[in-house]
């Protein structure tokens, strides 16, 4: 298990800003660069760690924005430069995953590439890589395959991906077809789903032939396709490459890989799911924050800051705390408090998808400078 | 009415640091020095502009600690450097009132002197000033008289006087005898006290002699009244004060006028009560805080600070923010969110009492910088 996959490229989409954690995620600090289960690291770094041994210090490449490339390099102190794809402004999966396949594609005809979101927990490591590196072999089958988590409870905030056929993949024995993309559930469906153990969660990861993928692309987004070619053209030359991603970056369609990439192909039987049994959590808003640093313990209060000095009394929730400032609570259940230099939040869990409306009422109110 | 009152001398103490108010208030930003209603100005300041008008700006002593003396010289310009009463160190509220007594009865032996604390909230003052001259008038006539407050709910958070039969006083329609204190009552209790109108409640107000007050404190603390004496003796002459203070306070016995002066005079039938129709809270915790700032209004945010910024979506309770920082609540009801530089407090209207057990906390924990 411990050996390097050689075709095998690992791609790092580290883009999203993660709204719905605000005030602790913002645009100069967004998710991927937090610590954000205690770990020491952020999660950027945890992302790079586990598919290092499966790829290669040298054979990650990581997406993100121009502002982000010193922090994203601080974080990765191995990173190759020629693995920074700088965008210019953010185009969605498509644009950002599509970029590095024609780039690389270039570069290695044969390359299979994995896009693995840079802001998503995963424990227990060695499931992780048991799963890729059977999604690498179904890839070299020439399937687009995506890892599917096997629920570890009922959740309704998460699609769901439909498991079809099994497959017959040397090297990947769980392997099957997707058979179709559910949509978030309500509980009941969840629950039947989770009874059911045919139905995974989509975690939006994709392992696949660069040259598949990018045919893929080119059949359902060909302007999108035509103009990451013409981008991967000029890549590998450093003085082109600036100039090219500030002409032809903005004009990109913004899609999600979902839509441009992975239900069309699992329309034509040409998506593949291999379970992942590992513990994921996309750490979606702060109630999932929560849950994920209280260890499923109720009435738990989850502590994130280094330097937190919390005094609680009967609350539970959570505290992010930024600050060197004595909190106290006192009676409040499923609380959420994040403390940071210029914002403070006061919600709860049952209210933490609501965040990114506050987000949105800050920039119409004119505190962009908070955000 | 908008005459003064040529035999009174106001005395109001000013000790209490306020710990269920905290951060708000604390040891070097005591309640008395807050700005709690929104009108500009801070308790204390409300407190002698009330005053003025009764007993004029050269007949108002403050008692309050050596640590705020600046701040109280700052709050009120117009105070005489010789009615400022400086403690070395808190001993209760017979101590502080007995001391003005003492010193006031030897420049004035028929002074009559009014105790008002630093720290309530009183709106009205017309009703004010009405119940304090009937007060006066049955100060004249020999009794100690109290401030019970009609009561405009049937509350279970202060405590009340039992009013017996009336006397006859020219000046004071209103005067009745005290039949006897009661403690916080229960909701069923307060409600039946509400509907008798016979019970008022205890704001702690006693208008009285100076010298008839101190004749009651000899009868029951005669230890304590002669530190009094002694202390007096010394008072006005500048070199020797100081000291006096230093020997003496620290030894005088704490407790409080009610149970030294007021509780012992109404068994003796020399305690009188007048009504007072105004509004009156002794903010004696953020939920009460809360309801003050929000007129009574339920569902409503009350927000304390005069550079604020919240961003409040289905919440309700209070926010006090002594920081510029922005302040998102969403979902959270009955909150109370108390945002200073060093210190955050998270609790809700139900849990207001406990704030004081955090204080405690914090004191034990060696958290004793944002106290």
């Amino acid at each position: 298990m411990a050996d390097l996959i050689p075709d095998f490229y690992a791609v790092i989409p580290a883009g999203g800003i993660g709204s719905r954690l605000w005030p602790l995620s913002r645009a100069d600090a967004p998710k991927f660069l937090h610590d954000l289960t205690g770990s020491g690291h952020s999660l950027l770094r945890d992302t790079w760690d586990r598919l290092e041994p499966l790829a290669g210090a040298d054979r990650i490449a990581v997406v993100t924005g121009r502002a982000h490339r010193a922090a994203v390099e601080a974080q990765l102190p191995g990173i190759d430069d020629l693995n920074v794809f700088l965008e210019s402004e953010p185009r969605d999966s498509s644009a950002a995953i599509g970029l590095a396949a024609a780039v690389l594609v270039r570069r290695e005809p044969d390359v299979i590439i994995g896009s693995f979101a840079a802001d998503h927990v995963i424990r227990v490591p060695h499931l992780f890589e048991w799963a890729v590196r059977q999604a690498v072999a179904t890839a070299r089958a020439g399937y687009i395959c995506t890892l599917g988590i096997q629920p570890s409870e009922p959740s309704v905030g998460f699609g769901y991906i439909r498991k079809g056929t099994e497959l017959v993949v040397d090297g990947a024995p769980e392997a099957a077809l997707v058979e179709r993309f559910v949509e978030k559930p309500d509980l009941e469906t969840a629950k039947a789903y989770f009874a059911d153990r045919s139905y995974l969660w989509n975690a939006g990861m994709f392992i696949s032939r660069a040259d598949v993928l990018l045919a893929e692309l080119a059949a359902n987004e060909p302007e999108l396709h035509a103009g990451l070619l013409e981008l991967a053209e000029a890549w590998d030359d450093r003085d082109r490459r600036g100039p090219a991603v500030d002409r032809l970056w903005p004009g990109l369609k913004k899609i999600a890989i979902d839509y441009a990439v992975a239900e069309p192909a699992a329309e034509k039987g040409r998506l593949a799911v291999v379970p992942g049994h590992f513990d994921w959590d996309d750490v979606g808003d702060f109630a999932s924050l929560a849950k994920l640093n209280s260890h499923g313990r109720k009435n738990d209060l989850a502590i994130l800051g280094p330097n937190a000095t919390i005094l609680a009394d009967a609350s539970s929730g959570i505290v992010v705390s930024q600050t060197r400032r004595v909190i106290s609570l006192i009676g409040v259940k499923d609380i959420v408090v994040v403390d940071t230099d210029d914002a403070l939040l006061v919600t709860t869990s049952e209210h933490a998808q609501r965040v990114k409306g506050v987000v949105d009422a800050l920039k119409i109110g004119g505190h962009g400078d908070v955000l």
